[in-house]
């Protein structure tokens, strides 16, 4: 299914092979030797191909798919059309996840250093490395083994990319450290100074920007996204979080492990959100403020206060979830009454 | 008026020549041969210049202005102060676009190719393009004739851009195909992988994202801009629609023909807008929606349902537009009261 | 305190030297000849080392810090615990800046130029300036003595900088002029045409723009933030005005002296702000309004009508902050009753 000039795909699998890669059952071992070849789309796979079914909007779409085998919850399986060979997972969407990893393994260049890349002589430059045309590596900066330097990507002074790094075209680095197995996307902004400064009606005082950007390792940061370097503390981004695209990171911010912060999200400066947090797209949050463990903040959200572990917002300013939708309802009633 | 050093003006017309160029008519026959020689805005124009009145607001400036000629809609023909010749339109600002594009037609350097970018050997570059320094065109990529690749923009491996496109300084294209007179702004990322994972405590799974962008022709992606490639299926931008800076396109989205998206709006996943859909600025809309044709959506609104062709809407959650009015009297009225 | 790798200490002061830079006074005068060797936060400050305390949120980590000398307003120093040397300041913050300063002068490369810059014949290139690898400058540009052009930074046909300057890695000037000292952070894109077009559906005219971006002196403009050109009209951003990062200001938006946009924020087309002008983080601004002079607005606001020199509004639609603290309180009540 995936365009053969963007997307190399490696062989095919049976069944049974594919149970074992995503952690999932056949359920009928009688289709364990069925051989696939690709994934696919429910509405568009054939014979031969996988899909998943994962989020229930779609299951009228599963009904009648075409799909030689298809992933599913065992609580949706008596739904499958005839004839479609199913795998069984408690989680179908990372079973999905796994299969298309083995099917499209990432790309990788084999290692190469451009001659038109610029590279300070002091620069370190780890093994199997791949630095393409364009790329800026200054003075004194060190790049892991196996990192992948994108065309056009700019690596400020004694910056540190950690072991199998990918970082984007045209992006930007300065004043941080970048852990093992991150990956940086196109036009990213990454250690620039805070909005730092001290209001004064003959011109604005600068305060000088002495922290830095801690990036822990498996991170992913998206495209066009800008995270400011510390005050004086650092900023963090903890290990296995991910960050979409046009997303603005206050200086000084902590962000903990295993978050997700959604498009166009905004977190002021000093702020700390614990670990595995998630973040709809476009939330504001005020600064100097704590986000608890596993908190659940709905896209648009404004978030003025601290919120305690586990609670789930919504709203500008934000309230409980189900006070939001309360105050919702009521609205429309005293409307019709009015 | 505009600044030579920067916009080289062609000619002057007589006024019934740019009657003929803008769908419009010369009010009064005697002033056929009015000369025109340059555009300018109500306040600052003067002899031998043509001006507009579209927006209401500026009325009291029209009833004031100096300028030579001013294209008008029949209705508010009569407040013109005298001595000014009039071009009547039942669209002023189209007219005033067609007659600023006559004076001041698109600069197009005359095509060339620096020997300062980076061209790979399979790329396939049409007749008269541009391609100016510092550009990186990767292996199998395909450039239309007529094409201009401004200076640090880099098109990824087998990346199609079609005939008399436009791609900007430091613009970042991967797994997409552009079609013909499409333009994208400086600094936009187009084709980059989705926000697509199985989240997981252990860390999050990554699902491959196989798909491609498709922008059609006549389209325009403004600065800065991010939209992300398909996760299976394409995400696909319609002919003719225009996309402002800052904008954020999930994986999947289906975009129709003819569409004004403005800057900061963020579109998740799967979301289908269908044709002629005008989004205003910051708005945000929730993923697997469908957007019908016509639609209207006011700033900063926020969709989380369907909404029907043909609808205006406002608020977030978004109500249609007379429901919002309601509930901002309403709220104003309780606390009078309260 | 700061990573030596990152940041280049200049050298130790005394107190009373201290209090000289910062516009402060030696609380003790027996503390005058007090050595110190670097500014710290509150919570990581020791001996020799200066902190402050501006904002009372901090007050806690105040009573115990363990720093050597403290910049203190003059109504907390009695809060001071024993043994902290105090500079008594009426703006705590804005003292430490200037100390900060001192400590961490700006650091700023020797001019020079590089071989491995694109530099047009034409342009002029003033004296002391530094140009990295891979900067583009075109045809008829000047640069202003001293600036600093980062790598891959694109330089426009007829742009001119200004003096002192310093513009970011991979950034786009282009239809501008930029003011003397003024910053222009990585990514950011200044100068591109503006979202004007007359809607049309066989296809939207595009209006010409041909206008210029005026940037005065003292300016900062953040990472990724874009600024489109005039449609006719200049956009222009007033002198000692700065802007946080992904900001969007739309063509002919005229922004008065030492104003302060938070990231994210959108102004829409035509619309005036005042000198000493504040706006929140995510505010959107609605074309052809007029914000007065001083006036305050909250993150997330959404601006749809003038607002009149003075005030502080907050919401979306924004109404005074103190209506918009009654519609949240009013409710919460409803809520409880309901």
């Amino acid at each position: 299914m995936a365009d053969p000039q963007f997307f190399k795909k490696s062989k095919s699998f049976t069944l049974a092979e594919l149970a074992e890669i995503a952690g999932a059952e056949v359920m009928d071992a009688a289709n364990a030797d069925y051989e696939v070849a690709d994934v696919a789309a429910l509405d568009q796979a054939g014979e031969n191909q996988i899909s998943f079914l994962d989020n229930v909007k779609y299951k009228e779409q599963f009904t009648h798919t075409k799909a030689g085998a298809c992933i599913i919850a065992p609580a949706l399986a008596e739904l499958a059309p005839d004839g479609v060979k199913l795998l069984v997972s408690k989680h179908p969407y990372k079973s999905y996840a796994k299969i298309a990893q083995a099917f499209y393994p990432d790309a990788k260049p084999e290692g190469y250093i451009s001659d038109k890349a610029f590279i300070h002589e002091s620069a370190e430059i780890g093994e199997g490395c791949t630095i393409e045309n364009g790329v800026h590596i200054s003075e004194g900066a060190v790049i892991g083994a196996q990192s992948w330097i994108e065309a056009g990507a700019y690596i400020g002074p004694s910056v540190q990319v950690g072991t199998g790094c990918r970082i984007g075209v045209n992006s930007t680095l300065s004043h941080c450290h970048i852990g093992d197995y991150s990956r940086i996307y196109t036009g990213a902004r990454i250690g620039q100074d805070g909005f730092g400064f001290a209001i004064d009606p003959t011109g604005h005082v600068k305060v000088p920007q002495l922290g830095r950007v801690i990036v822990e390792s498996h991170v992913e940061i998206g495209a066009n996204t800008t995270i400011d370097r510390g005050a004086g503390p650092d900023t963090v981004i903890g290990q296995g979080t991910w960050i979409d695209n046009l997303v603005q990171i206050g200086h000084n911010v902590k962000i903990g492990r295993g978050c997700v912060i959604v498009a166009q999200v905004g977190i002021s400066g000093s702020t700390v959100i614990e670990d595995f947090v998630a973040i709809g797209g476009q939330v504001g949050i005020a600064g100097h403020l704590n986000i608890g463990q596993g908190v659940r903040i709905a896209a648009q959200s404004g978030i003025m206060r601290n919120i305690e572990a586990g609670q789930e917002v919504m709203g500008s300013p934000a309230v409980p979830i189900k006070q939001f939708m309360k105050q919702v309802a009521m609205l429309k009633r005293l409307i019709k009454k009015g």
